[in-house]
């Protein structure tokens, strides 16, 4: 597969496109890319380009633009993700796991035992945007997350936005004794929060509950507070391509 | 919750119980334990106890054994994961995720594609089990995979013991379009095999077939080879669990 750039300015009828400096200096100084070279490009928003690099250069490379390529499949009903803020890697990892996942949106919340001071959080959301560019190149989707400016819970518990009606608190296996614990099909748009390494406080919990929010339990199972997103979104996306086939078969 | 030590020679009548010697050095040395500190000991096949250190030394510490703990719950039917080897940290994830979602055996294998020299592979088998036993401590599990030693493809390809009737392969999303794609329920035995990095051969796949495995895919999307078995086995425990609250309702 030819290497894929990101390129926000690329339409479905555009006869070229300039690339970002970021995706200008990675296909001349890492990839070594020279004009002629077959590249793909994607816009972030679903379109993906066959293109030749007509212009290298570190600051503006231009590629002239070929026929549009089937992208991976979206899920079927948007997803968004609510993450309590975790340390620098894990932060990066779970940005990465939604992208490939196929979250449309990512939501970092500050909860009471979010162990990340607030000036690495700003700091953090421009690589935060870059995790996604590199994810989304590497699994081939061609959406890229919206990732929400650092916001504290009770914001996130708050918004209640009618593309994601359903609305899940992943709870660890010893809360959630009793609650159901079903992925919703058909699926509806769905977002899903997941909480700090030290878990949500009782006052949390009791706040999410009161605004709608439906106690959600994985497995039961402890996993790493950064594994939960690619462990919940597979399993979301599993029991929603089950209910698609049902209804197929 | 106090620390947690693995004694293989504990049964669940035992007065006390001498701690292998790694598992002593970490009490005296890391976690700087003493005579009369709280800790939990595990057999690593199901039996957890409270007990009270009596005498820590790096080489040999005792334990002094009370009442029987509950453990967490072990998944409803054996788990098994055949995984082709990744490189180092990679295989060390597998281990560790296998092990917190309760798979009761780990079978590495060398696939067509497995791109690790034969000699690391050897030297890893005693890591591994440490990363399980860190991994079983760390959730709480009182359960440990067995590992099996590393083998070829086609001699896991024909391992059909009875314990693992469902035997399932898991493939990229474009190889298996058409495949049954749902986990079957209700739980009965199953082995689960994930790729290498780059893959399985056509002839692999045809192979495994063959032998009556069939082709699962996880969802229409491309995960890290290191993530397949953290998003596979959540996947299983979520099936299971499922169809256990539909039994109960």
């Amino acid at each position: 597969m030819p290497p894929r750039f990101f390129a926000p300015d690329l339409t479905s009828s555009s006869p070229d496109v300039i690339l970002p400096e970021g995706e200008s200096t990675h296909l001349t100084r890492v990839l070594r890319l020279a004009p002629g070279a077959l590249v793909e490009v994607f816009d972030g928003r679903g379109v993906v380009r066959a293109g030749v690099v007509e212009r290298a250069s570190a600051q503006t490379s231009v590629v002239r633009l070929g026929e549009p390529l089937p992208a991976v499949a979206e899920p079927d009903a948007p997803l968004a993700v609510a993450v309590s803020l975790l340390k620098g890697d894990a932060m990066d990892a779970v940005v990465r796991d939604a992208t490939v996942l196929g979250a449309r949106e990512i939501w970092p919340m500050r909860a009471m035992r979010s162990n990340v001071p607030p000036r690495a959080a700003q700091a953090a959301q421009e690589r935060w945007q870059r995790v996604a560019i590199a994810a989304a190149k590497q699994c081939g989707r061609a959406v890229l997350p919206t990732i929400a400016p650092v916001r504290p819970l009770t914001d996130v518990i708050a918004d209640t936005r009618v593309e994601f009606p359903v609305r899940l608190w992943l709870t660890e296996p010893a809360a959630a004794s009793g609650e159901g614990a079903d992925v919703p099909v058909p699926p509806r748009g769905l977002c899903l929060a997941v909480g700090p390494e030290g878990g949500w406080t009782t006052e949390e919990v009791e706040a999410a509950r009161a605004a709608g929010w439906s106690a959600w339990t994985l497995a039961p199972v402890t996993l790493r507070a950064e594994h939960v997103v690619l462990a919940a979104l597979s399993v979301v996306r599993y029991a929603w391509d089950a209910a698609r086939r049902r209804r197929i078969t």
